[in-house]
């Protein structure tokens, strides 16, 4: 009893959101296990896109939440009804945590996971989103069991921590666009998850692949990633190029920025019949000329994708870079401990410095 | 030589498109089938939506040409490279007529056809749309060997017809959805390619269908064809209404009329990770609200699908028909001879005394 | 404390095996709810061909254990971390119980699922197999959140306990073998599975079914489940009248008896490029002939299917039942309390009086 | 007409079938071309597994027949109907020659090709099995407009010659696998197809990949081609050892033999829910022992693909030489003129000096 007084009252540090541009290192309570859960002592993470979203007010989150959803770290405590681990194990959370019980999860959509019952859009996204994330020191992981994935143990944390959501979302581009051997693929934009996609469309079986980006730095890296020509936009008619590099458009095209721009695009630069796999988080009205997609005549499929989670993913994603078929590291341009995040949100914020993802060790 | 030069001066009527507004049945060359062709005589063809889209000059086709896609008759004269077909036999056509042999169609996107190389947007429609069509006497079939589906004698024309372009396409409505057994499915608007397409609903195994119309004729039949409850997007907030007839939205909405409103509508009725079945032929830009589809994060797919052709196709449907399951009878509600299409283009163009389908026959 | 006591000491009857052809009525312990479980009172349930094999020895389970996989009833109790439920809620259980958090669930093969960690074949399937079963008076329920399907106040026990075990499988053989809009499908026996095959066929669009049955109770019954045409394999060479009624062999095959006679014949009537949809639990070796498949040069697919489980499942089928779509009570020929279901296992092992499925009621 | 009766009489040296362990290069008529069709000058070609079953009797094809079914060269002749070509085009043709217009083709199963109206099994593959074959100085293309695949400038006769059979069957192992991201894939015999579906397993995302095979020189160029590790069948109970490399089992097994051993090894080796993806060409009776597939419990899936052909295929096999995807050159070990093709069958027959695919060129 004593014991668990203490460990009640016991404090952490974290990062809050406290409303639009207000973000800071706190002290705040500690979290427990309950029934299904865990708590996982957090040894390296890293700031999303998403994140910046969110503090700038673009995405909106209760004050007072605890932000972060890419989490690395060590099990600490284990709640009831959960088998299998100990204590101490190292493991890797996705950034969706499906509780694999409910409607959306038994219909294998786990990213819209209802929490036990129906589905709920993005619901399952709570890291950051709607429960305490993983910019701290401790996390309180729901629905451990389906959740938990063990990290080999020749896998550093460097090596896996893009895995809980750039490359999971990434890859799912080249995914929900069937990518088939000898495609031919434009992806759009080249920030972490752009280039994520740019890898996975190569892993797939792409015979060719055009990156779309005028940043230098992110230009250099979609070619490292797999990209076979890169297209400044600023200096190219992206959508006639593509047609002439493609014979006629690309078979696939994937979004991963979220503007009305690239996502027109990607669908003008489609051959007929074509998949616009879209990975973008978009806000206001998009407009759909109707000439880009025939007027609704030329079999062209939209596909919209948040990013697979839960455990068995990781374990997958892990494999890849276990056997050296995709190698996430150069991707960490920039670290910082959890102490000067704020630091390092100002940096990857303003993309300073050629900055790609931040490594974040509490 | 004699005859061959009695032939080629031979003339038919046909229903010729000279300009907004402008149909007539005049005296036209009748057709000579070159190598891998076929003519057929027409014994029944109808008026489609897309028909009077052209007469309005809403969809262009270049003057002069004869219209109509949707052809039964009889195999008149067989040329050169066409096989295991005898004049004489009766044959139904899709109103799409890939070739078989080009990119799109070797990759099984027929609709798609280039024309024996590449790939070209609804390239496969090319009865009246790119070359002379079926509200004729006569009918030149390119790429015979793909698209002379010879129809069983136990059909008659009336039963087939329709097959051609408007239970292929609402049926590819339902397909292009991935319907599953135990789906709820809402399908905006009850013409007759949406009354084909709430059938093709209820043939893949649809749990409970959801109509969305306010014309009265149109609402019986959609429950004839197999709806559970149609609405009156006049009286009902139809959004709403499937949300909660489908606790928490529909599986599958397939869009059959082709504006905003019903686009938006098929959106936003489904749940997470729902698909959106497009066979609407939009104009002008649509328009994709950022919250209709949870901001690119909800998993949501949206396809669109032109209409599948080919002899093959053809033979499937007409087997529905054969076995009983599907009775495309109660959509022919009117009857016209070719001489009088004028007068049955005003009456299916006006929607009036409840017609849903116009047979016309030569 | 007391009551705690009392309820541990508690008393149920049960149908326990105990050696080839050794089953009883017995009084055994009543079964507690722990974390993530509940307690089901039933209130219907029916014996499955499987059962017959367990009783017969010829699939093993371990002696003493209650058996039964096709529970309907009411919560009694529900452990800790079940949400969303109250106790007293009608609930339909399928045959099998994923946990939804293993490395097969995540990955949608929920029949092999791994009980929170790895995978295991037909590791789904617990009730009366590894876990006490469902012909008692209560059952314990592992993975409740996952697993309890509340049951719509309009329907009956009798119309959902089926869908448990016989629809979900039978079901799912037509799912498997991805039977499209047109398709030709031979069911090979017309026992509970394969006449809900049969129905599945239907339900998916076939549009010729010929079931393959000689008892003539069940050929009648096949009919009224969708079968155009049911043949007698004492009276007729099944497999060159489906080649001659299909004109050159089926689409898709559905074997659901699981001997090599009905496994061969499957695959024979098929057309090159078709599917067998194998149902049939197999003993000994198969025999594959290779002109059976061309030499493996045919695209022949063959695909083996367990049963569908988990509370969505069973919510999708209540849906079918509910609308009107799937009528199950036509199979539930006879009915026995549960005090007499040593006759019921009798009279349902030698298909006595036309039998197809009994009701069991606690 | 005089130079078409010399043209008429024209001969050319072919490589003919006399029967078991009889072929001799002959002087035969030189064809010409139909409606349809279309002649190419081979300018390279190549033997194939199925050539020596062929020689050795084990495949049945008639006395008299010109073999081979590898074809590389310049059109010679374009029969009428055959547009956007011309004569002395470079042009490379798959194994199998799909027409493009029968119930088949139209339903996208090339390969068991009607030849107009209906499906016939392995009617796809017709050069040097129906008609005659590739292995001489001029070839009858059937159905040129599906099948003529013009080669960039760029790519040697040599880089593309594997891809009309080999590559494009081994390719589809892995796609009739539908290997993931993340998939483990072992691959039974590194023969030349088998070596293709490996370096297919890798082009698709496969984490793992493990070869089976005791040649020496072919478990080198597993590697080469992606395998991670390759177990020689001699040394290695390679069911077991797969398992414990794969962690309970591989997700996709390839077969590219075609005996009883690595077929049910190939069985066996899988995880609950695996796919069997079969490329080798069977004879006799095949077992299928029960426990290897969990007695039709496991969800297990069998599929067995002859081999993509048609220009298309060709074009996009083609597209991955050209980006530097895929390199078949290192396969082909030896090079031989037309007139030594009877060594060079010996040498291949008898996988004498590290021999793999031998060029022929006429």
């Amino acid at each position: 009893m004593e014991r668990d007084r203490l460990v009640m009252s016991a404090k952490m540090k974290a990062t809050v959101f406290h409303g639009s541009n207000q973000i800071a290192i706190e002290e705040v309570p500690r979290p427990r296990a309950g029934v299904g859960e865990a708590v996982v002592r957090i040894t390296l993470t890293t700031i999303c896109g998403t994140d910046l979203h969110i503090l700038r007010g673009e995405y909106a989150v209760k004050p007072g939440l605890v932000i972060g959803h890419e989490p690395v770290g060590v099990i600490e405590e284990l709640g009831d009804g959960v088998t299998g681990y100990n204590v101490g194990d190292r493991v890797l959370l996705g950034a969706i945590t499906p509780c694999g019980q409910c409607r959306a999860c038994l219909s294998a959509q786990w990213a819209q996971c209802g929490h036990g019952e129906g589905i709920e859009a993005a619901g399952g996204w709570r890291f950051g989103n709607t429960i305490n994330g993983a910019q701290a020191e401790y996390l309180l992981v729901p629905n451990a069991q389906a959740n938990l994935a063990k990290i080999p143990d020749e896998l550093s944390d460097e090596q896996v921590v893009l895995l809980a959501d750039i490359a999971s979302t990434g890859f799912s581009g080249a995914e929900a666009g069937q990518i088939k051997i000898g495609d031919t693929v434009a992806v759009f934009a080249q920030g972490p998850i752009g280039l994520c996609a740019t890898a996975g469309a190569k892993l797939m079986g792409a015979s060719f692949i055009i990156g779309v980006e005028s940043d230098p730095v992110r230009m250099k890296m979609a070619r490292q990633m797999g990209a076979d020509v890169v297209l400044d936009p600023k200096q190219t008619d992206v959508v006639a190029e593509i047609k002439r590099l493609t014979n006629g458009g690309a078979d696939v095209a994937i979004e991963a920025l979220g503007i009305q721009e690239t996502f027109e695009n990607a669908l003008r630069c489609l051959r007929p019949g074509g998949t616009l796999s879209s990975l973008g988080v978009y806000s206001g009205k998009l407009a759909v000329p109707y000439d880009a997609f025939a007027a609704g005549l030329g079999d062209y499929r939209i596909v919209t994708t948040l990013c697979p989670g839960g455990k068995e993913r990781m374990r997958r994603l892990m494999s890849m870079v276990q056997s050296g078929r995709f190698d996430p590291l150069p991707l960490i341009t920039h670290r910082f401990p959890l102490d000067q995040i704020v630091e390092a949100y100002e940096l990857f914020g303003e993309r300073r410095d050629g900055v790609l993802k931040v490594a974040i060790r509490p």
